[in-house]
Parts: C-alpha cells; structure tokens; sequence
C-alpha cells in the first residue's frame, strides 16, 4: 500500500474516526500530524478537526461519543478542563491537571481520559538525559500547558516545584490540586534567579513572537541551570538562544510533540495491521 | 495539486467536515464516491462515515450540526425517514417521499433537507432520452426508495402512476402523502402486465442476489413498455436481461447515482476554487 505525501488512506464506510476539538479549530497541527501515522501503520482510521464552541462543547462531544465509528477525541485550547465531564474514568495526571488532552473508548465502552501535555514534556526532557527525578525545578507559566506539566513533573518525582505567574489566583489554583498528591513539593515561586533551580521551564507563550520580552532573564541562572522552552516555532527561542549564549544547557520545545504522538499511539491502540489491499 | 489515485487531500484544521450516517454504515459508498470530487475540485473537504444507531441518531446529528466546520450530511438507513426532525426547511422532495438523504447548513445558518433518490432516477431517465413527464408509470416497491421515487415521478409530472407492494400499508402510506398534491395521479395497482403502463419500474430489492425472483414478469409487459431497474450491482439485473430479450427497452441503475453525485455538487455548493498549494 503506497500513499502520496501528505496524503491520507481512501476513506470507506468501514474507516474508524478520530477527531479533535478545538475553538478556533484552523490551527490545530493533530490532523497533518497523525494522519500519516495511520497511513504508515495500515490502518483504516481518520483524524478529523471539529469545531466546537464552548456552548456547543457538550451537545458536539456526546454526538460524537454516541457515534459507533469514533473511537477516541483530542482536545485543543478552550476545551481541556470542560473536556473532563465527558469521561468515564480519569488518569492521574487528569486530575492533577485539571484537564484533558485524550479521551478513548475502551474495549468496555467507557470513555477514558489522559493528559500527554505534561508527559510528553517530561518525557522529553527523559530523552534527552535530562530526568526530573529528584531535581528543583521552577515552572514560569501556570495556565493551561503549565498545570499540565507541573502535574507531570510531580507525578515523575521532583524534589521541587516553584511555580511562577504574573497571576496569583491561577497559580493557588495549581497549588490547591497539587499539594494533596505532594505536600511540601510545590509552592509558589519568585522569578527564578541564582542558584534555586537545577531546571527551569518556560510554559507561558512568550517567545513565540519575534518581540515578545522574555519570561525571565537566563543570565540571571547560576551556571549548571537547564532552561527548557515548550514553544515548538521558532525551534530556538530568544530565551534559548539567550541561555545558550550564558554558557547554560537547554532543552527545545519539539521533543514533547514527538513524545505525545508515540503516547498517542499507545494509548489510542494504534498498531500496524496488514495491509488489505 | 494532484493526488495518488483513491486518496483524498491532507486534512488540516481548516478542512470542511460532511458526515454520512447510517447504521450500519460499512456499506455506504458516499466517501469513495464524493471526496474524489472534493480533490478534483480543490476544495479542503472531507466526508466520513458516522455510524449512528436508531436510538442515538438525535444526539448524533445534533452533535455534528453544532459543530461549526460541518456543512452537510448524508443519510442513509435506516434513518431517510427520522432525519427529517433535524431540518429547519425541508424540499417539496422530502415533504411529498416522507423521507431525507442529504442535509445542508445554508449561508443563513438554517438546515435543509432534500431528496435526490428520486430526483435522481427522474434525471436519469430525462438524460436518457426517457422523460417521464405525461407518462403512465407502473412502480413496483414502495419502500424507502420506491417512496422517493414516487414523490419525484409526481413531481415530473406523470399522468398516472400505479403502486404496487407486497405491503399494503406502505402504499396506503404512499397514497396518503401524494394524493394530497396530486389528485387522481397516483393509486394503488397490481402487477404489470400488458398495456398498462409506458414505464415500469422496480423499485424492490429483487435482482440484488443472483437467485432471487423476478419482481414481475417482463415477458407479460406489452411491446414498448421501458423497463427500468434501481438496483445497481449487477448493472443488468436479470430483469433487465429478460426485458431486453423480449425486445424491451431497458434503464439501468447506474444513471441514477451519476445524477444524484451531480445534484450534491449543486445542492452543497461545490465549485472549483483556486489550489492553494
């Protein structure tokens, strides 16, 4: 079975659906991203963008639950939270999170709930021989990618987790689902500096503009520091390049997409089947 | 822009969604069949098949008529009848069958539903030289598609046309929907034979499997009668291999998809656009 580039399997009435949700939807990359992977995996499925308002979210979710050829959604910004009361059962970092990125249909019918924001940073960040285990770590962003990775990193162990945010209430938001699970691990931080980090991440949305200031200043780290960016475009960001330039290790935004689609795949159950044609 | 043989373009978040819903609906051919259109004529769309049970078939196509990027949906059964609740304007097609196989979001946000089962046999026989306008029509099957058929005969303006079924209450059904609108016209008849009829036409099941029974007896039909079969796999039936070896003049099924593809073209508004890429 042979595909041109960039395109996807024949659709018939046999084909299993995936979609993803999202308001706006246009900019979502899951259908460019995925669509290839069940090409090279032989199988017979498609992944689709929904548009749905958060008015709407309830009514567009459970129709497509109700659909006996939809097997599994992707949840895209404003729909992560709202997302959760569409699931049977919740993962761990789920309710940690606050939000969803994943629901299946199980073998037995419920809709299962998983978060691979976080995760797929961590990791990453694993990949890269950079293990959060047991480190301290100081999280500047606490919005919807930040209390996703901030719960990914607890669940993987840190010793320590500042969170920063020029938004008080969303970080004791974070605080208040996160210190049950780890008492004494996270806490409200100050811009980081010095030597009070061994990693410190950027997981608010500057830098993905050319002029945007930079989320705190890396020559301020003490050396040894790791600074990791979840911007995937541009690749280097300001803040990257600056760190660089200081003579600290970084950590790219790319790897934790590539580490979301192997979990994708895992937990979506996609296998390569034999070709039937 | 060109594309391997069977494949549809890349999806992207801005790709327009039309669904197909049936139950089951591993058999529909609408997605091999449309979305070559959608590639030859540029458009970033997509149909995919929806498998919506009786029982769920409200909150399914609510669902899919919330979401924003989904412009229209095909229906096919068991649903041609209940999918009419889901229309705000229904044609005089749909209103006449009692039944819907293509519904559309107009430019005013409202829902239409039409039906092109009929309409599309009718333009069939007028492209073949065949317009059944001021003709006496025989229809044998009164089912879901003889049903549509019927309305649309009406709508061309036959001079008679008789039912006949195997049911009683579905062509008493029948009779009640078109008598209104077309006084005199339709009525209930017995099987063809002899000068009764211009055309007959088999709207039944029969001819599907190689071993089934005439649905009548073509031999019987007096010389000039035109034989007209829906069933399009085999494209002759046996009934239409009979007619013509009384030296009857025959219709097959075919035309009446070439006719239907046409009609969605025009009723979901798809033009050629510029390629993009």
């Amino acid at each position: 079975m042979s595909h041109s580039a960039g395109a996807v399997p024949r659709i018939t009435g046999r084909t299993r659906l995936f979609a993803v949700l999202g308001d706006p939807v246009r900019q979502v990359r899951a259908p460019e991203l995925l669509n290839p992977v069940f090409a090279q995996l032989g199988l017979d499925a498609v992944l689709v963008p929904v548009h749905a308002s958060v008015l709407h979210l309830g009514e567009v979710v459970r129709g497509l639950q109700r659909a006996g050829n939809v097997d599994g959604l992707l949840v895209t910004v404003p729909h992560k939270a709202a997302a959760r009361a569409f699931a049977d059962v919740q993962s761990a970092a789920v309710r940690l999170a606050g939000s969803t990125n994943a629901l299946r249909r199980g073998a037995d019918g419920r809709w299962y709930a998983e978060n691979f924001d976080g995760a797929g940073f961590v990791a990453g960040l694993v990949a890269a021989g950079h293990p959060p285990a047991g480190q301290r770590v100081t999280l500047v962003g606490a919005g919807g990618a930040g209390g996703a990775i901030a719960a990914a990193l607890v669940l993987a162990g840190v010793a320590r987790l500042d969170v920063v945010d020029v938004d008080p209430a969303r970080v004791r938001m974070l605080l208040d689902r996160l210190s049950d699970h780890a008492p004494g691990v996270v806490r409200e931080g100050a811009t980081p500096s010095g030597d009070t980090a061994d990693l410190v991440v950027n997981a608010t949305p500057l830098g993905l503009r050319e002029d945007d200031p930079l989320p705190f200043d890396p020559a301020r780290l003490a050396p040894g520091t790791l600074v990791a960016d979840i911007i995937m475009s541009p690749p280097e960001t300001r803040l990257l390049h600056t760190a660089a330039a200081h003579g600290l290790a970084t950590h790219r935004g790319a790897p934790m997409l590539t580490e979301q689609l192997r979990m994708y795949r895992e937990f979506f159950d996609l296998h390569p089947t034999e070709a039937t044609e």
